[in-house]
């Protein structure tokens, strides 16, 4: 397997976009990202699209040539790749395999989602076809509910607060303000997450990612450029909740995170900045267990000692992560590498931080039925 | 890129099956084709799957962990591709490519679908996401209105006539008959054919493909096996009609056909047995041009000349095709790869051809924006 590089990136604002459509959001990535990498429709060897549900959401399907030939590409093989709220990540995985393996030179990965269009509550129906449609989904068992008995059993067996979990909301929410492409720029205290509307206790919608339009592409290269792919790994677990072993443990992740850690041959203490899967507040805190950042367990009192902030020893969704830049699901794994690439490149603005050498982002899709961990490296 | 071999097939069989569920389907499929192969869920290093829109037909989304879980396969990359009808040649392609590579060794592919859960009505509308929502589907231009008009466009070109097209249907169902596996097994004759329900002009239902629940699944190695993979190419075109330059040619199957021909080092007239995507009866006339079997236009007359069928110079679809093997969409580019190797292994049954050394599957996704070529050697 040879060495991999992301030569560019586009991503468009994440929000309530009301007069865009999803064909319009993920031709605005995929023209910044070929600006970025200084390339054409021409060079395109493959298009990998990630999203979740656009036949639900929008009603268009089959959407990998449709998005394509929008944005001028022709005649190359255009894929849709579907695992959840993993699925950016996924098709980024399947990319990156590609070019390594020398299949493809240069391809390019769009994540997309337009979720807006639709009420809320058939939103959450939608989302909760990513759980166990008999054991889960069809019981009324929809995501918050799911990551709410997570939070509850790692609050049960590891001393977990309320207040170690809005203590992400306030940082991420913090974070997104200083990001222009952020879908929410309110800061919060941690009174005001505690004392947010309740959607599943233990969780307040503080503790909930947002609903989000948006897209992000990414060009993957063969050719030498400023930042190497050093890992992505793809891995499973169960889908249903009554499936795992340990519901305060996604095991995807562990394994996902172990491949791609010997493969960069590189520890946890490595990473220098990461974006990780936070589309409820308790995931965030797994994510750091799971990933290897801290013991399990310690998580809470970890991240509310701000050693995650942006001037904590590893700062996480710099960007603002799930929580308050947005999650419009297809694209989230996708934006993820476009964040962490405008942190190692410096461009990061006012949430710019200080070391950005190597860096992780970790998609997780369902309740850790998919997850995709991917270690980047300046060259 | 080294040989890939195709060494095991597993297969349902297609049908309104009404007490079975999408993943019961899956797990049949995979354990028969794991018992076929001599493998275990152990060996399976990914898993891809093939499905059109299990979140609309079953409510089930996030469809490879759900699937590769029940079947028994845990912790391995699973991921579901999307590209409408060609959604199980698009996950043998990607799978293709994976182990030509040298990315893995053994992978499991699995096309689903479960459609018979729903009304009729409601079938055509999820189908029709696979058009362009804005210029299609939108305005009632469902699948069976745009093949209509493909097909029409063939007649006013070509001289092309409802009897020619018949003939596919007269020819599919005779095979189907002969398969035990088949979703009908009704012999008609080209009266009863052209004296069908209209559906839309010039279609009667004779010209349409069935509406069936069935999976299918392959065990793709590197290591050597009776049936090789000469070549797999996918290829994409435009989604909606009004953007082809010309409607009876479907550009990519002839993108994808050359790709794979060139690949396999072989002529279209090499082939000796194919299965094509005859979603309709004018798209199995449409292949065998756009695939290189007969010229541009002359595909109807020969056709009902007999040359495709059992004992012609080229039998095509001996399984009974979409038309009346059945077309459970995600299923059917991986069930074509199944039924392709029956006939090379020489166990058939009834429907045994002659010769069938070199075989070719075309896998066709909506009007013709996405098409994936395979073509089958014995090693």
């Amino acid at each position: 397997m040879r060495p991999v590089h992301v030569a560019g990136i586009g991503k468009t604002a994440f929000g309530a976009l009301a007069g865009r459509s999803l064909k319009d959001l993920a031709i605005e990535a995929i023209a910044a990202c070929l600006l970025d990498a200084g390339k054409s429709t021409s060079d395109v060897e493959a298009v990998y699209v990630g999203n979740f549900d656009a036949p639900s959401f929008t009603g268009q399907n089959h959407l990998a040539p449709f998005i394509a030939g929008a944005a001028g590409i022709h005649g190359v093989p255009a894929t849709r790749f579907e695992a959840a709220c993993a699925s950016g990540g996924s098709a980024l995985f399947h990319a990156m395999q590609a070019v390594a393996s020398g299949t493809y030179e240069n391809v390019l990965v769009c994540g997309v989602e337009k979720m807006t269009s639709q009420t809320t509550a058939r939103v959450a129906q939608i989302l909760a076809g990513a759980g166990d449609a008999e054991l889960e989904s069809s019981i009324g068992a929809t995501f918050p509910a799911i990551f709410a008995m997570i939070a509850r059993r790692h609050m049960h067996q590891y001393g977990t607060t309320r207040e170690h979990m809005a203590a992400v909301a306030v940082k991420n929410h913090y974070n997104a303000s200083l990001n222009p492409q952020a879908h929410l720029k309110k800061v919060i205290t941690l009174e005001q997450a505690l004392a947010g509307k309740p959607v599943a206790e233990p969780f307040t919608i503080y503790d909930c990612s947002l609903v989000s339009d948006g897209a992000a592409a990414l060009w993957i290269t063969s050719e030498p450029s400023a930042i190497r792919v050093a890992a992505c790994a793809q891995a499973s677990g169960p889908v249903s909740l009554a499936d795992k072993a340990d519901i305060t443990t996604l095991e995807a992740t562990k394994l996902a995170a172990a491949k791609a850690y010997k493969q960069a041959g590189i520890q946890a203490s490595d990473i220098d900045i990461a974006e990780v899967h936070d589309c409820f507040t308790i995931a965030e805190l797994i994510a750091m267990e799971d990933l290897g950042f801290i013991d399990k367990g310690g998580s809470g009192p970890w991240v509310a000692s701000g050693a995650t902030s942006l001037t904590g020893s590893l700062p996480v969704n710099t960007s603002g992560g799930l929580k308050a830049k947005g999650h419009p699901i297809g694209a989230t794994g996708v934006a993820q590498i476009c964040d962490l690439i405008l942190q190692m490149r410096g461009e990061a603005g006012a949430r710019q931080v200080a070391k950005a050498n190597t860096a992780l982002a970790q998609n997780l899709g369902g309740s850790g039925a998919t997850s995709v961990v991917t270690i980047l490296q300046r060259s």
